[in-house]
């Protein structure tokens, strides 16, 4: 590659893409080959000719799946976690993953009480408590009613949280770490449409919303979120919800912590006060520093991670062109830019973001960058629309109590070791 | 429903969805039910306790599927076409989906020579022909280069055909006659940087593109085009492409027939002239009136079709509401408005676009639709950026030839009967 045409951006071989794409690519990765003059490959670099490409092909089938050669690529059950029949978390293999679509085969999952085998025709939603008229609706009456579709993250309050409460960096790669956010088009009828049809009395402040899994797994949400964006969700990614995302029907809460996305949802019960349900009271609140607990805090917060490079992964050539991808998300707006450093931090500079830039979706960025060789540690910094940017870890540390690790978001840290290998550093 | 307050936007029952979302959804879908004074339901409402309410859920897997309850749901083979275990076409199921992403097991799919089995380390993609530099890549190499994500449509140049060429309107659903229609995110290099590093010489025209399958399907594309906006895609829906979509590597040209976005890519030849293959002489040509023949007319035309309800749906109750759902889509931009008639155009309003309105990907929109249970035919007409709007089908075909059928973008009807069956119908 010829450098001397690059303008570089920020420290340690980050390009300004402008200039790099007009400099025409001189990447060295392609293979120069010898053709004849009527263009054929010469013998020494022709390979034999595969036998796929002189046979007929295999028959295709009604519901498609991957290649065999990706059979690696799949959900992971969280490392270090006791994990039970009932409760289990799965993660995303974001490292495998581009794009901002999480196919529905490979969204992350929580589960309390197991997956549920909901028969559709008896499953039942039921709307009751300070309403004027309380409704019930089977599923074929629940979708007649008008539908709007969202492309939207998910993420686990506790996502990320072995960075939250390990003093040192765990070894891992981006599904171990950082597994617990996926996006999806969610598709549904508005919340508001139901709500406004059972009448919803004027003391009214708060919804219990009960799943249908045998531990009635449930959460108290404030009502004016529920009548502003939450939909009842039928449709991931434009087929009916998986049995693991919910099926028959879920709520879904845009930009708040998963959990409070109910699935298996059955029952909406409208009250002037939260029920402090066991989910509610525990596991999904977050110790300050000065040890009062921070309850009811919903909106995940801005967050970003480079997925390529990421834990785990090598660098295949010791110097030379590489592409710094990722990706942002917040729980409060759209993602306004990303700030990448090759120098642990020492500069900065904008990441390019691909569009289209969704509300509370996962937004991809890319920036290049010419590898010296060198030692050296990534790092992604987020900043939404709101002007919220993420901490360092030191900053959210001073903030929380020690053992807490729900809503982790601080900058993540890769180091890059000079022979190409990758992994998670607190910088 | 009091429909006293509604305010109507066109004949028949089709709601202003203003006066509609003001209306507060007196939709008398849901059942109202009992309770007594503690919220508790009363005995006579309350079902039996389904038992995974009260026991443990089942175990989650690494890579989710559909629920056995839609185990219906798949791609199906184009009806009334004789298929060989070359030559075959899969249909998507529009009439079972919602949002515009299409899951990758459920994109069509139109297979000339079967579904090759390739060993992705040994496959290679070769570029020759006009350049300054003959080039080949490995996978690894070529997925080092910058990439881009996009949602965007793919649809058969035949889509639709039964339409085109039945004189009396054919009995099927959607996916039987519109099912050669899907829309992904699709992510890859963008071409122009590796026909950049071969260096193209000045009398390069156009680009000759051939597939790694069994019987070599090749297409001549201009030069142009790939230089705009055409990728080398590795990634469907965030993951791997599947084999039947050209795993390890297709090329994807944006709003162009599917057949030239060409599966499991292997050779690029730059030239000053196009091939004139099989495919491009004979199958995807379309002939005039006059018995002119249209060859390389690549962009796929501006169209619509109702989804909900749609052929062989039956409206579950004889008359009240309805939400008419459909997807839009036009090779050569953005779609700027839908509008419908549920008077079989007698009358017309604008139907709600569903964002993001995305390049040449699928729109969604809907129309709320107050149905007075007489017999009625339904019609969209989409009109895009460019001012393309859909042709009727008597003005489609004084276009073409008795025996043509390709890009058949004709206004669809389907015709309401007063037990709620819905047809395809000629309007």
């Amino acid at each position: 590659m010829n450098t001397s045409a690059l303008r570089f951006a920020a420290g340690n071989g980050l390009l300004d893409r402008r200039s790099f794409l007009k400099s025409g690519y001189g990447l060295s990765i392609a293979t120069a080959i010898g053709l004849s003059p009527a263009g054929r490959l010469l013998a020494d670099s022709e390979p034999p000719m595969p036998t796929w490409m002189t046979s007929l092909g295999a028959a295709d089938s009604a519901y498609g799946s991957p290649s065999p050669h990706e059979s690696q690529v799949l959900r992971q059950l969280q490392p270090n976690t006791p994990q039970t029949a009932g409760f289990s978390i799965w993660h995303s293999p974001l490292q495998h993953q581009r794009g901002i679509i999480t196919p529905s085969g490979l969204h992350f999952a929580v589960h309390h009480n197991g997956v549920p085998a909901i028969e559709p025709e008896r499953h039942r939603l039921l709307i009751h408590g300070l309403v004027e008229r309380p409704l019930q609706f089977d599923l074929q009456r629940l979708m007649r009613y008008p539908m709007v579709s969202r492309i939207q993250f998910l993420e686990c309050a506790g996502n990320t949280a072995a960075n939250a409460l390990s003093p040192s960096a765990l070894d891992g790669d981006c599904q171990a770490l950082f597994g617990q956010i996926s996006c999806s088009e969610w598709t549904g009828v508005p919340l508001s449409h139901l709500l406004r049809e059972a009448g919803v009395k004027a003391s009214a402040r708060w919804v219990i919303c009960e799943g249908a899994d045998g531990g009635s797994h449930s959460r108290s949400l404030p009502l004016a979120k529920l009548m502003d964006d939450a939909i009842v969700a039928f449709y991931q990614n434009g087929e009916r919800l998986r049995p693991s995302q919910g099926y028959p029907v879920r709520l879904f809460v845009p930009g708040w912590e998963g959990n409070v996305s109910i699935k298996w949802l059955h029952r909406l019960e409208v009250s002037d006060q939260p029920a402090f349900s066991k989910d509610e009271s525990g596991l999904y609140t977050r110790i300050l520093s000065n040890d009062d607990i921070l309850a009811f805090g919903f909106a995940m917060d801005v967050k970003s991670v480079i997925t390529h490079p990421s834990g785990r992964q090598r660098l295949p050539e010791l110097k030379g062109f590489y592409e710094i991808s990722g990706l942002a998300w917040s729980g409060t707006g759209r993602i306004a830019k990303v700030e990448v450093s090759a120098d642990n931090g020492r500069s900065w500079t904008q990441a390019q973001l691909h569009g289209p830039v969704l509300d509370k979706a996962l937004t991809r960025f890319s920036i290049p960058w010419q590898w010296t060789g060198a030692a050296t540690t990534l790092l992604s910094r987020a900043s939404d629309e709101q002007g919220h940017v993420q901490p360092t870890r030191s900053e959210w540390r001073s903030r929380y109590a020690a053992h807490s690790f729900n809503h982790y978001n601080a900058i993540q840290a890769w180091r890059v070791g000079r022979d190409g290998t990758v992994e998670n550093s607190y910088a």
